[in-house]
């Protein structure tokens, strides 16, 4: 069993905001980061996959391919968007980096080819904040 | 002489987004950067200041004071915010990296201790794109 | 169960030093590491934290709340100290990344909110040297 | 039990062919991983160590001494070298990512002293792939 | 004036060989640098440009489109490549670190657009050694 | 003219604290950095040279031989010591970053090889603070 991690980016704006609660409740709770008009982060985003090399090959997996479910899945949905307003697979979700990281996790889940899982995705929403969610 | 730079960190929305043209001007010339909805990046930005060392500490300027000129006279107006709309000194311009550098430069320029000269601002927009604006 | 890591950051002085053993077998075991005048290093803290996400904030807990808790505990007792002489939690042990990470995960263990779990202590000593510990 | 990471470099060239197949199909599934004459990369290498601290010394084991025992079951074979051509434990073998890190695994696995066991290895090819074998 | 840097990334083979000595100098001179077989390094190139901000956008010039100059005039060329033997525009050039740098200056200067000049080429070879080229 | 840059690194022990001041004012004017029982840091040190590249082998100078004369003139006297105690060339100076590059500087400008100039000293004390010093 090997495990081969790709890292992705991608930018967005978001707040944390609860709906239920009252601004000064989300201001209480959220401080800053439930700025009415949004802030932003450049997210670093590392796939770990598992599984057996290819004896052919002697890849995991064509890590381009792999990249490319990434960025179908993934990318194309989060970057340059508002993760509040633009990403279907977070509506009605709080926009942390846990539920985030979780979402994820969820979009990949189903598309890897056969002989691939997923392991790990660890996302930083800043160079010293970040979540890892192993499925579970 | 000799140079001192301190490394600082903010993250914030933003867009592309010029009033005066259209919706598909904007989005021809700006492409995702022009998303309605905004997005954000981590930005780095190091303040790079010159001058002599003072004597009797070795210092340029005691650094701690420095950041703390940043923090007053940048960061706070920057950090967790939407650089379109709720930064009076970004109004009216476009919210580029190079204008950001810039603007970045005139709010400290005016604002530095006897001895201590302004020599650059860097700006990371992503950790593959930055702009240098060195006041002229 | 997601897993949050915080990055934090503290300078120090220490020596590796066996006060049992005689000079010639503090320089014979540990080298330049034994200088009797000290050396130090910027030392990077990473905590890694799990449990389950809030429904209400989407977070494992509120990161500048623990962020609070590893300074208050842990980067108040290390930053700008000598590591062999200033800090009663590590005095009479050898001051290795080793026991270090291991004396950083006992401050902070019994420290933390309801809901959240210490999982890892990761301390890096030099960019090229880092130590984990998991509690056991 | 802590874990005692070690980060090694070295600089090497190698190409994906798989010489049971026509330059076409090689072409296809590696494509310019493949090209003819060759192409490089500066491999980042963690190995990671575990066992007990020993408490005279406050160490796992001597850092400097396991970073010799890398150097001459590992690095003196690779750096600077072609991974095809110029190494006898990469020979009949793939010289994909995978396959390297697991060979750096059995290179290392026999060598190790009393008390320490080998835990990790993880395999930077670019700074945005990477390999991790935990030996089985 | 403003200065935009855009940093690209590119993988490749080479040795440092001077055909026009003997083997056993080529070796006095290069060591392991010269090996017959090749080797090869992850490559880090960061192009500045210089110039006026454009108000209309902001932009010193849409850093994609200085990306796609930097991936036709250079990257193309170089990337999964051995520099030795791939490359015309390094034909009968010693493959210094120092001469790619300078290589790849000729190879973009003709081709910026209006208003945009370049800066400096700055190329790092591994992550402790890098060139800078300013183009005289 | 060319510029060529190696990175190189030490770890070192200070303190700031000028001896013609009573301990409080030194408290007051350099607070935690004044701790009399010393701190640490991991320097990370940037020396730039510049010249001609040399036709037969491309290289300004073999950079080998550059880090070796660093090594010998300046890591040899920083490495694991305390600046403060241990090294004559700081002797009788305040151990500032700023007096440290200074210090560096003249260490090296009078033992380079015919046609290498020395350029620039960067020196990192933190990840978030780094002096330049250009020799004059």
């Amino acid at each position: 069993m090997v495990y081969l991690t790709r890292v992705e980016h991608f930018n967005a704006a978001h707040k944390l905001y609860n709906p239920r609660w009252s601004p000064e409740q989300n201001e209480a709770v959220f401080g800053k980061c439930a700025n009415a008009n949004w802030h932003g982060h450049n997210y670093e985003l590392y796939v770990t996959f598992k599984g057996e090399p290819d004896p052919d090959t002697g890849f995991l997996y064509d890590v381009k391919k792999l990249s490319e479910l990434i960025r179908i899945h993934v990318i194309e949905h989060l970057d340059h968007r508002n993760l509040n307003m633009d990403v279907p697979f977070m509506k009605d979700k709080m926009c942390s980096t846990e539920n985030l990281a979780i979402a994820i996790w969820n979009q990949l889940e189903g598309q890897l080819p056969a002989g691939v899982q997923l392991h790990c995705i660890k996302l930083y929403e800043t160079p010293r904040i970040y979540v890892e969610y192993f499925g579970r």
